[in-house]
């Protein structure tokens, strides 16, 4: 009865239950699954799930019960995930030699890349093919394809040529041969190209499947857009999670060990940074002993900076990420970054003076105060504009920059800025 | 030869190089495009672009030349951006009245909704019908759509009975009736689920099309992975900045205008919050007065208080937003919160206090740092996991409450709880 039930069940629900289970319960119910079934389900599971279930299984098993069912890319993806001699002795066991061939072929590509993507299940055909043939073909090849999508058109040395899509297939005549009604105009990446500008590719043209390309043009493999959503999810929850400085992908429903352990890194960081911030603060332990009024404003200063600051990396980090940030050279962005903050800071420090004159500050509470302001807001946002620059110059992730580090270095920098301009004016004028 | 050059451009790459034109050359290449080119690069220019470009041409040109070549959605999305006078007459213009009807029909929905993100054309075919009936029905169907995905099954009085996929009509015979080898497995959703749950339905499931049912399960519309991918992109990017403390979907490469436009109001609010926090540090003026060391530390109180509460914030909101909030009760969520927050306070706090020890800082100093650096990391913990679960509650878009509003509050009402806290200490100790 359990087994009627799972029937009726998608693989990727039959996953979500998973997680809820015990090792011992999960394996029980995972053998009530057929062998397709059980495939699909490990796939949809978390690769610290997937893990845990494979690890007690016999190679064997892990290749002729489950591997052998999978798609190439997520039998790639799973073997991955196992030390070198593991890996070894299941993809032995891997009958037949084409399925073995292409899965050590995948696992070659960097994960982060076009060829970490793509499969290599898809349909294609020769461009001398007349219809019949090419149907003919096609058929035999799409018994082992879940979704066609396209027909990939290859010459006779396996370059890709372009596509016949199905709904040409549908309407067009009998008597032509593929090169006459083939579309030339197909757009496909390499295989080293990197995933986030495959995923970009894939937006801007509206497209579920993109052919990858080897070295000299021949086509070998296919990205389709099921997984490019998932790298694209996953991208976007990364980039968010650091920007909060949160690191890995956590969520509300983990364990309380695992959400402490993404949180408590960056919290040291800061804690690092404010200890130190601390000192650079108590350095200046003189003029605020004779003007501690100085420090009723050091929050404002300190949050105005961390603000500014985290702004500019996002814009930045998202702008190279979505491969939007134009052609501009880096001085000419650090320039209008420069525009932007002026006009940020007159403005704000601006209606800081209004505040302190209308309160009756002091006038040298007043100057330090403003002039800080405006110092430290353009100091962060050139300095939240250049980490990712720079970062990303140096093949690092920008989005690294983001959040807690930005703000951290702000927070010592700014109170740096605050202070020695408040001993300024005070020296000068009180 | 402008029009050899452009014949050979995709749409997508037609309306990047749009934007960088001034409205005159924008005219100029656009009446070299043929009009199904025209519409397509429409369709993919900025809400702005499109709006400036379409302003300065008569109802009857938009119907015409644009509206009918595009498909229904996009035509829906378009026309949707005129004030109602405007569209009123440019769907008059619409020759064709079904076209027309679905157009009006698909107005109705809210954008974030599955009816906004639908469109009309599909293929559909009936239960009782023969395959080779079946065949000719979709060739003259296919002739409308770009992408056929999935061929739809209803019953007679079009209600959604599930799916025949295209693979299935390659390898199928054709003696048989669609009821004999249709796939009654369909996952659909109805016209106003939200566009967000579309999205997770969709990568969850790893569709590339979904199909969309009206109040009593009719087949109303299909939805199309390329637009929620747009969507999902576009919510992602919105989410990122909120956190991010910028309003709108700007891009590095926007005017300085519309940089600073979307920066200050967040800024904004962090100077009143800044400005409202110096009257509570002033408040405690006497004993910054007497202890101005207490200063020293402000900083970091404010900072890790804002640290904390960003990502206890971040991480409810994107499970908010992934749907994997989980089925606990918000009392058990904010229990596991509070746990965290203890973990993280304790490991904090406890580290501050070795260094204020090892630097040989005063009995009350110390204490009043870990003091408040627990007190602060455990509000700023319940309270950004509050604020966020809260506005979903009472259906505001919980995202907002991330960044800037969450640090703010944060910073003001640490200084408070660090200042009482040194209140005490000192008062007691010193
Ligand atoms: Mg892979
Ligand atoms: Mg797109
Ligand atoms: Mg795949
Ligand atoms: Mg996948
Ligand atoms: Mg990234
Ligand atoms: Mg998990
Ligand atoms: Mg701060
Ligand atoms: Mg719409
Ligand atoms: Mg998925
Ligand atoms: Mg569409
Ligand atoms: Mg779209
Ligand atoms: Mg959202
Ligand atoms: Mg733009």
């Amino acid at each position: 009865e359990v087994s009627r039930i799972l029937d009726d069940l998608h693989p990727a629900d039959i996953a979500e239950l998973f997680e809820e289970l015990n090792i011992d319960e999960a394996k029980y119910i995972y053998f009530l699954l057929d062998d397709d079934k059980a495939a699909d389900v490990l796939i949809e599971l978390d690769e610290y799930d997937r893990l845990r279930f494979l690890e007690s299984l016999p190679s064997e098993v892990i290749a002729r019960r489950f591997i052998d069912k999978m798609d190439s890319d997520d039998a790639a993806d799973v073997i991955s995930e196992f030390d070198p001699n593991r890996q070894q002795e299941v993809i032995s066991y891997i009958e037949d030699a084409n399925v073995a061939g292409d899965i050590v072929d995948l696992l070659n590509y960097d994960e982060n890349t076009a060829g970490g993507l793509m499969a290599k299940e898809l349909i294609k055909v020769k461009e001398n093919w007349s219809i019949p043939t090419c149907l003919r073909s096609m058929r035999r090849q799409a018994e082992n394809i879940d979704e066609v999508y396209y027909v990939y058109v290859v010459d006779n040395n396996g370059k890709l040529k372009g596509t016949l899509s199905l709904k040409k297939m549908l309407l067009s005549s009998t008597g032509k041969l593929v090169s006459d009604i083939y579309n030339p105009d197909v757009i496909s990446v390499g295989v080293d190209t990197p995933a986030e500008e495959v995923s970009n590719i894939m937006d801007k043209y509206g497209l579920v499947a993109l052919p990858v390309v080897d070295h000299v043009g021949r086509l070998a493999g296919r990205i389709t857009i099921d997984d490019v959503v998932d790298f694209m999810r996953e991208e976007a929850g990364k980039d968010y999670a650091l920007a909060s400085g949160i690191t890995g992908d956590v969520e509300a429903s983990d364990s309380i060990w695992l959400l402490t352990k993404a949180r408590i890194p960056w919290l040291f960081i800061g804690l690092i940074g404010g200890l130190f911030g601390s000192r650079v603060v108590g350095s200046f332990g003189g003029i605020l002993d004779l003007y501690p009024q100085l420090a009723f404003f050091m929050p404002l200063i300190a949050a105005m900076g961390g603000n500014v600051g985290i702004q500019s990396s996002a814009i930045v980090v998202q702008s190279i990420a979505a491969g939007t940030m134009g052609l501009a050279s880096p001085i000419k962005k650090l320039l209008k970054e420069f525009s932007v903050a002026v006009l940020n800071a007159s403005v704000l420090a601006g209606l800081a003076f209004v505040y302190n004159m209308l309160i009756g500050s002091q006038e040298a509470l007043t100057l330090t105060v403003s002039g800080a302001m405006f110092s430290v807001i353009i100091f962060a946002s050139i300095f939240g504009a250049v980490v990712p620059l720079f970062l990303n110059k140096i093949k690092i992730d920008p989005a690294v920059a983001t959040g807690p580090f930005v703000t951290t270095l702000n927070d010592i920098i700014g109170m740096g800025i605050y202070l020695t301009i408040g001993t300024f004016f005070y020296n000068w004028l009180a």
